[in-house]
């Protein structure tokens, strides 16, 4: 009778595993919080942003095999917040019918840009015209296409792993494997969009917002939503987002990042089948947010509500140049003073030039004042170590 | 070099702990994820809805002196979740300087409705008229007195420990042992407001809410944000709310819960000296939440915005009658599918009748929908369990 009772209740609540523990892990614990639901944490580092708002953490790599299938054996469903996992062992477990959000397949294509090239080409997603380069020898025999951008087919992450090549000269700075040579785009403006995708194949869209990156470290900026564009445009926008997220053919959270040019022609630059920092300003500005329909999701609910409830503008909070060391945020006070601003910070112990620390979301009907506010956020609050780091 | 560096760390996050675990606890640590602090969490139970969500857990009684005073030595701060804690241990923790929110002195009177009662008298604060009752004889020489509330002075919680007197019929019910006979007063509303205190002695208060009970559990049940009142009545809720949280001297969140008569005369009710069932809206209907505003008093960041978003209404989903066991949804798909309301499930594994087991807030601009909603989320989301329980 215990017994039974006993597994009765194991099915009863859900067992769902994140694969990486940093702050995409922890807003999506924090939501998960609403809902009846046990979770597992797995990520190398026992002190990382979502290692102590999970039930069971356990510190392990991500990228190894029988980490992850020991890991995931016995979870009712698994997810990512990161794509450099071992997909071989996620493949196993998927078989094994510990459903994966996004399916194992995904992550395959996603993680080597190549492949993930030629899907958007499979698929008549319009994308920038490319080359493949197996190594720099290939490159060298491309001038015709340049100005062209250089991305490492795999193992890239934040900038690292992308190279803009303009001319010949530039050439050498290219990856001497294989990779993607895309060309040069004009762009107008950068869009993303969240698409989500339940299980039985229902789809629901975020508004696109509009982003600002941070030309030398390639880190999102600002972001605005919705993005400032006209009714053509974002028709194009969610035609394109909503076929890519469905052609994957997986439940999940699909990130579209696009490119608008000069010729108001969208294309497809990559796309992230996760929870992702285009959608943190959900958490405020929309009724159901990228974590909570995450959440939704995987446990076989209704998907939620995307619609907006006040314009936002999201600003990242990150390491300030020349700090390297214990964390001290300045000017916290005066941003936690502003009386539309969300602060999230991920409670990282060490800051470093460049590193997420957190971000902060302005809610507000007036445009001028999403813009006013956030510029000042980020001049005024600043990740900093008690000592400036010695220059390398 | 090695240990100088620690101890900088140990400086720099703050250490808070919380004595209870339940859901205010559990929302309590979901908001402490937006900021640097080290969480710890004393209760008995460790499968309550807070355990996983902080840091440090300490499985143990929060009423015990040893237990509560081990737990505390070495937190920078501490805060509660309940009134019925060991308040001898927090005073000598207060004494050694840990800080508590709100302070041990409040406690001592909030714990007490004879002190209670005595305080609101003291400071004038507005409070319906009563009688110190020593023991049922006491409660006997009373009838004169009459209609009137019997409660208890100490250990009563969610409507137990209270007693309505009409007559002297009812005089056998009433309780033999220290208590307060209060007057009856011909309710109009029941009216609550939340006031934020800092250490600086500044203030904010949220708009008040305005409460429907059910009769028979004493329980909340639908809660409108702002209130229903005219411009007059708010002032002097307004008024007597902030003298209520200012004469504790004390920071903290204070609940303050008031009764308007029918001549239009605010009384004080009682008043929790915390996060509080009448403060859940803020997670969404308002820029601060309750939560996240007792963070930035305790880590001494500057008071958030009690400015609301939109109008709302909180209904709490408590547990069915009929059913003891554990729990299972009933019709939580249909609520989730609801687009402007938002479901927070406290994760409690059993379910009994009148069991908190979460909340549900609506936000909309129209009256007509909040109220249409929130009588369909009181109808459909019924926590039951497998079995009807046996009839007692």
């Amino acid at each position: 009778m215990q017994e039974l009772s006993k597994n009765k209740k194991e099915k009863t609540t859900p067992r769902i595993g994140i694969l990486g523990g940093g702050q995409l892990g922890r807003m999506l614990l924090q939501e998960a919080a609403n809902y009846p639901v046990e979770t597992y944490v797995l990520e190398n580092d026992d002190e990382c942003p979502a290692a102590h708002l999970c039930h069971h953490f356990t510190k392990g790599d991500i990228k190894d095999f029988d980490t992850v299938y020991q890991f995931g054996k016995g979870l009712d469903a698994i997810t990512i917040e990161i794509e450099n996992v071992n997909v071989e062992a996620l493949e196993k477990l998927e078989a094994e019918a510990v459903k994966i959000f996004p399916r194992p397949s995904v992550l395959h294509i996603i993680k080597d840009k190549i492949l993930q090239k030629q899907f958007y080409k499979q698929h008549q997603v319009p994308t920038a015209d490319y080359r493949i380069t197996k190594d720099l020898s290939a490159l060298q025999k491309s001038e015709s296409f340049l100005p062209a951008v250089h991305k490492l087919s795999t193992g890239g992450y934040d900038g690292r792993g992308v190279q803009v090549i303009n001319t010949k000269d530039d050439i050498p700075k290219g990856f001497d494997a294989p990779a993607v040579l895309e060309k040069w785009v004009s762009v107008q403006k950068e869009i993303a969009q969240i698409v989500a995708i339940n299980e039985k194949g229902e789809s629901a869209l975020y508004p696109p917002v509009e982003m600002l990156f941070d030309p030398q470290l390639n880190l999102l900026d600002y972001q605005l939503c919705p993005a400032d564009i006209n009714e053509q445009t974002l028709w194009k926008v969610e035609a394109i987002a909503l076929s890519v997220a469905r052609n994957f053919a997986s439940p999940g959270i699909f990130a579209v990042e696009m490119l608008i040019d000069k010729n108001g022609d969208v294309l497809v630059n990559e796309t992230a089948p996760r929870v992702h920092n285009s959608g943190h300003h959900t958490i405020e500005a929309n009724y159901c947010s990228q974590f909570d329909m995450l959440w939704r999701i995987m446990l076989g609910y209704p998907l939620g509500n995307t619609e907006p409830i006040f314009p936002s503008i999201m600003v990242n909070i990150i390491g300030a140049e020349g700090f390297d060391g214990d964390v001290i945020y300045q000017g916290l006070e005066e941003v936690l003073a502003i009386e539309d601003a969300f602060v999230h910070l991920y409670g990282k112990k060490q800051t470093r030039p460049g590193r997420k620390m957190g971000h902060v979301t302005i809610l507000s009907k007036e445009k001028q004042e999403l813009f006013h506010q956030s510029i000042r956020v980020k001049k005024t609050l600043l990740p900093i170590s008690r000592h400036p780091s010695i220059p390398r």
